[in-house]
C-alpha cells in the first residue's frame, strides 16, 4: 500500500467563487446544489475524480455550501442535491484516492464526511432547511449515503440508474459514511433487505428501490425535471421561512507564526492553537471579548463579526487543522479565558433565540463542540489563573477528557454555568455534557445548574460540585498537571482513540452516536485487515487485473 | 507474531469434578466459586496461567459453573466470587496466551467471555441468583472486569489489594471484555475518572476505590471474611429462593462422523451440524420430537431430559464448536424441522412459566439465540419442504441475515407464532426479533401476532406477512439457493463481519450491544494495529526487555 500525504497543510475555508466540484444556484426558496467533480481537482496528485467520485475537497465545498445555506440564505426553505453528469449521480469515495491513502487519513476522511452529512440533517432538523436528493442517475456507495442523509430521495427511472452500496461485494469494506446505519435506524429498512442491499453491486432501481423504500420516489426522464420541481416546491412550502436577509460568511483569517523551538502557532482573532512539538502537546485557547452585542438584534447587526460566531468558526478551523494537519500531536491542553461578562450575556442571547441568525450560531457552537467530543486527541481542560470556563466555554472543559483545576485561594479561577449547560448543546448521544458526566448522580446535574442565574463559583466550589478531575493547589500543581502530560503521550496512541471513544458516550445511543462509534469502529478494523488493503485486499485490486485472494478465516 | 492453533477440537463441555480452575463449595443458600487456576492448565502449551491469569478453558469453567448454579442449585440465591490465591484476585486474560494467539482466536475468545459475563448479570437478574465479588486481592484487567459483570463488589484492604485496568497504559490495548462500556454505563462511574483510572497501571484501592464506585465496600484482611460472610447472608436474604430440588445437568451428547467427501457431521439428538467444507457451508438443523411434557411440572420431572432445554444445549454447543473449531466456515443454512404441536404446547409452557426450571429453560433458550446473533457467521434460514420455523424455532429464522422460504402451494411449509415471539425472547439491544425486524412498520409486528392463537400459516401468508426475504417458487428455487451460497462466500470474510455487525441491532442500544458493536468493534481495531501486535507493539513487548515503539499518528 503507498501511503502518501499531502504536500501543503489542508485548508478547511472555501466559498462558491473558488468551488471546483460543485454548482450553488438559487430560484426563490429553493436552492439547487449540484455535484459536478473535476476529475483532475483531486487534493492531491494520483488519482481521477471520475464519475462525480470525490475526496476531501470535495466535501470541504460541500460542507461550506451548507454553513453558507444556513448564514447567507435564511430565504431558502428547500435544497435540492443533484448531479450534473449524465446517468451517473455520484459514484462515491474515490477507490484510487482511498488505497493510496495513509490509514490515519482514512479513517480521519471518512469522520469528516460523516461530520458532514450530520450537518445537512441537522441542517433539516434545526434550520428547516428542507433537503432533497434528486438522483439523476446512480448513486452508489458514498453517493447514495449523500442521498441518505437527505429527508427524501428521489431517484429516476430511466431503466438504469439504481442506488447501491457495492462496497462490500466489490471492495471488501463497508458503507461506511453512515450507510449501513441510515439503512437501519433512519430509513428503517428490514435487515434482510438491508443485507441483500449491501450484496448486490448493481444495487436496486425503479418500483423495487421504492417497495424497500430505499428512496421515496421514482418517475421517468421525461418527467423528471418537473417531478422534482414539483416536490421541492411542495417542501418549501410546508415550511415556515426563516428570514430576508442573510449573513455573509466571511473567511476567518489566521496568522501563522512559529515558536523559539520552531513549533508552528495558529493566532485566530479569538482562538490560538499553540504546538509545543517537543513534547508532542499543544495549547488551544478561546478568549472572549470584553465587549459584545447586547441584544439579538445588535447581534445580527454584527452578523459573522459577532464574536461567539467568529470564535467558534476559529475553534472550529482549529480542531479541523490539529485533526489533519498535525497527526503526531498527542495531547490537547484546552484553557477558556476573557470576559465572564461576554460570555454570559452572548449565553443569554443564545438561548433565547431572539432571531433566525441566533438560533443559527446556537447550532454552530453545539456542532463545533460535537466535533472536539470526536476529535481523536486527548483532551485536558486547563482550568488555572484567569480562566473563564463558563457557560458555552464551560461545554468545552466539559468536552474534555480530564479537568485539571487549579484551587488556590490566591488566585481567581472562573468557573460557572448559564442556559447554555442545561441542554442547549447536546452531545451526539442527544444529552448534555452534564448529564453524561453525572449519568449516576443525576441530582448534581441540578445542584450544578442551580448556580445558572448567580456569579461564577471559585475553585473550591466547583470541586465540591465534581466538575474537577483533579484540582490541586499551587504547590502541587505545576508537577501534576506535568506528569500527567507525560504519562499520557506515553500511551499507544491508537488504545487512547479507542479508550477515548468508549468513555466519552456514556448513556443514550442515537444514529450519531451509533455511526461514529459502531459503524466506524468496524470500518476502522476493515482498514486494517490485508482482506481490503493486504497486496490482493478487495480494495487494492479493484479495477485492476488481479482478483482478490482472501484469507477465509472468520473472526 | 506466533499464530498457533489448537491441535484438537475445543470442547464446551465440563462439569465440577473436572474443573481445574475453581472450586465451587455450598453454604446453604450461599455458594463459593473460587478461582485457584492452575499455571500448567492451560488449554494448550506455551504460557502458564500464573497470578490466576485464564485463559478460554478457564472461562469454559466459568460458565458451566453459572448454568450450573442456575440448574442444579435453585436453592443457592448468593454467589460468592472469590479467589484462592494470597493477595491476588485475578490478574485478567493470561498475556503470553494472548500474543501468541491469531486475531480470529483472540476476537472469538473475547467474544466468549463477554458473553460468559453477562451470563452473570443474566443469572442475577432473572434467576433472583446475587451475585458478590469478594475481591480478597488485587483485581486487574479482565479480573476486575469479572468483579464487574458481578452486583456488589468488596475488595480487601491490605494496604496493597487494588482494582485495575493496566491495559491502555501497559498493554497498548483496551479493559475490552465489558471493561470500559461496565464502568460508563453500569457503575455509571464520571468519564474523567474512568480516564485516569483506565490509565494507572496499579490501580486504585481502600477509600478512594470506594469513593470512586468502583467497589462497594473495603474492610480489614482481619474482618475480611467476616464482612464478605455478612455481606452474602444479606444479599440471600433480600431474596426469595427458587426452588429445593436441583435439576441435574448431564454432559451431551454427540456423534461426530465424515461425510462421502470427508467433510465432518455433528449429530446430537435434536440437532445435526453437517459440513460442506467444498463451497464452506454447513447445515444446522434443530428438530422437534413427536411427544412432550404437557405441564411444567412433567418438564421438571424429566429436566435435563426435557426437549427443549436438550436441544437448546445442543444448538448453543454446535454454534461455539462451529465459531471456534471451523473458522473457515463462511455460511450456515439454518432449518428446523419436526412436531409443531411439540413446539407449541412447549412454547405455551415457556410462557406461563409454571415454576422456577421452566423458567430457567427460557432464558437458556434466549442466551442461546442471542449466542446466534452474535455469531459471526452469514446465516440464511431455508425454509423448505417439512419446515417447522414456528414460535422459539421462527426465532432461529428471525435471527438469520436472510430468510428463504419455498413457496409451492404443493409443498407444505410451516411457520408460526406464538407467545415465545411477543417478547419473551428478547436480543441484545432489548426488544424482540420482530420489532427489530419491522423497525420501521411496527404495524406488522402486531399483524404477524395476531397469529398467535391460530395454526402455522402457510408460505404465501407468510411472505405476505414479510417474513421472508426471498420467496421462489419450486421451479427457481434450487438455482436462486445456489447462486446465493455462491455470492456470499465469494465475499470478503471481513466485510461480512462488519456488515452483519451492524445490520443485526437495529433500534436501540444496550450495555450489551454497547459492548459487542462499540467496545470490541474497537478493541478488535487495536488487536490488528502494529502498536499493539507489530513486533515492538505493547502487547508483544510486555514483559521482555524490549520496550514497545510506536507509531505516533493519531487516527
Amino acid at each position: 500500500m503507498t501511503t502518501s500525504t499531502l504536500d501543503q497543510p489542508l485548508s478547511f475555508q472555501t466559498s462558491p467563487d473558488q468551488y471546483r466540484h460543485w454548482k450553488l444556484t438559487f430560484d426563490g426558496d429553493i436552492a439547487t446544489l449540484a455535484m459536478n467533480v473535476d476529475p483532475e481537482g483531486g487534493l492531491r496528485e494520483g488519482y481521477e475524480l471520475k464519475l462525480n467520485s470525490y475526496d476531501l475537497g470535495v466535501d470541504i465545498e460541500l460542507a461550506d455550501a451548507i454553513n453558507r445555506l444556513r448564514f447567507e440564505h435564511p430565504e431558502v426553505r428547500c435544497l435540492v442535491l443533484t448531479g450534473n453528469l449524465d446517468r451517473v449521480f455520484c459514484a462515491g469515495a474515490n477507490i484510487v484516492m482511498l488505497r493510496s491513502s495513509s490509514h490515519a487519513f482514512k479513517v480521519n476522511f471518512c469522520k469528516y464526511t460523516n461530520e458532514t452529512r450530520l450537518g445537512i440533517e441537522d441542517a433539516a432538523e434545526n434550520s428547516g432547511l428542507r433537503t432533497l436528493a434528486a438522483l439523476n442517475g446512480t448513486a452508489s456507495g458514498g453517493g447514495y449515503e449523500l442521498a441518505l442523509a437527505c429527508e427524501r430521495i428521489l431517484l429516476v427511472d430511466d431503466r438504469n440508474s439504481a442506488v447501491s452500496f457495492p462496497e462490500v461485494p466489490l471492495l471488501g469494506v463497508l458503507p461506511g459514511t453512515g450507510g449501513l446505519t441510515r439503512i437501519t435506524d433512519k430509513r428503517k429498512i428490514r435487515r434482510d433487505r438491508c443485507d441483500v442491499f449491501s450484496s448486490i453491486a448493481e444495487g436496486i432501481k425503479g418500483k423495487r428501490a421504492v417497495e424497500w423504500d430505499l428512496v421515496d420516489g421514482t418517475g421517468p426522464l421525461s418527467k423528471w425535471d418537473e417531478m422534482v420541481s414539483t416536490e421541492a416546491r411542495r417542501m418549501a412550502d410546508e415550511q415556515p421561512a426563516r428570514g430576508d436577509q442573510g449573513v455573509a460568511f466571511p473567511p476567518i483569517e489566521v496568522e501563522c507564526s512559529e515558536a523559539e523551538d520552531g513549533s508552528p502557532i495558529r493566532r485566530y482573532r479569538y482562538v490560538t492553537l499553540a504546538f509545543h512539538d517537543s513534547d508532542r502537546t499543544c495549547e488551544l485557547t478561546i478568549e472572549a471579548p470584553d465587549a459584545c452585542a447586547q441584544s439579538a438584534d445588535e447581534a445580527l447587526a454584527q452578523g459573522a463579526e459577532w464574536w461567539v460566531m467568529q470564535a467558534f468558526r476559529e475553534f472550529d478551523d482549529a480542531l479541523l487543522h490539529l485533526r489533519m494537519n498535525h497527526r503526531d500531536n498527542a495531547l490537547v491542553l484546552v484553557r477558556a479565558k476573557g470576559s465572564e461578562a461576554t460570555v454570559r450575556t452572548t449565553d443569554a442571547l443564545l438561548a433565547a433565540k431572539g432571531n433566525w441568525f441566533v438560533n443559527e450560531v446556537q447550532h454552530l457552537v453545539k456542532r463545533t463542540l460535537k466535533r472536539l467530543d470526536l476529535t481523536s486527541r486527548s483532551l485536558f481542560a486547563i482550568a488555572d489563573q484567569d480562566t473563564t470556563f463558563v457557560g458555552s466555554f464551560l461545554e468545552i472543559a466539559l468536552a474534555c477528557d480530564r479537568i485539571y483545576l487549579l484551587n488556590d485561594p490566591e488566585i481567581p479561577v472562573h468557573m460557572g454555568v448559564t442556559a447554555m449547560n442545561a441542554g442547549a448543546l447536546p452531545m451526539s448521544n442527544g444529552i448534555s455534557r452534564l448529564e453524561t458526566r453525572f449519568l449516576g448522580e443525576p441530582e448534581r446535574v441540578s445542584q450544578v445548574l442551580a448556580h445558572q442565574d448567580r456569579e461564577h463559583f471559585d475553585a473550591e466550589t466547583a470541586d465540591e460540585l465534581g466538575l474537577a478531575t483533579y484540582a490541586p493547589d499551587e504547590i502541587d500543581w505545576e508537577d501534576e498537571v506535568r506528569l500527567a502530560l507525560e504519562e499520557r503521550t506515553s500511551f499507544s496512541p491508537d488504545a487512547l482513540t479507542g479508550m477515548e471513544a468508549n468513555l466519552r458516550f456514556a448513556g443514550p445511543e442515537t444514529m450519531e452516536t451509533k455511526i461514529f462509534g459502531r459503524l466506524s469502529a468496524w470500518q476502522n478494523w476493515i482498514f486494517q485487515r490485508p482482506n481490503a488493503v493486504g497486496e490482493r485486499g478487495a480494495l487494492q485490486c479493484y479495477g485492476t487485473p488481479n482478483r482478490p485472494e482472501f484469507n477465509l478465516e472468520r473472526t
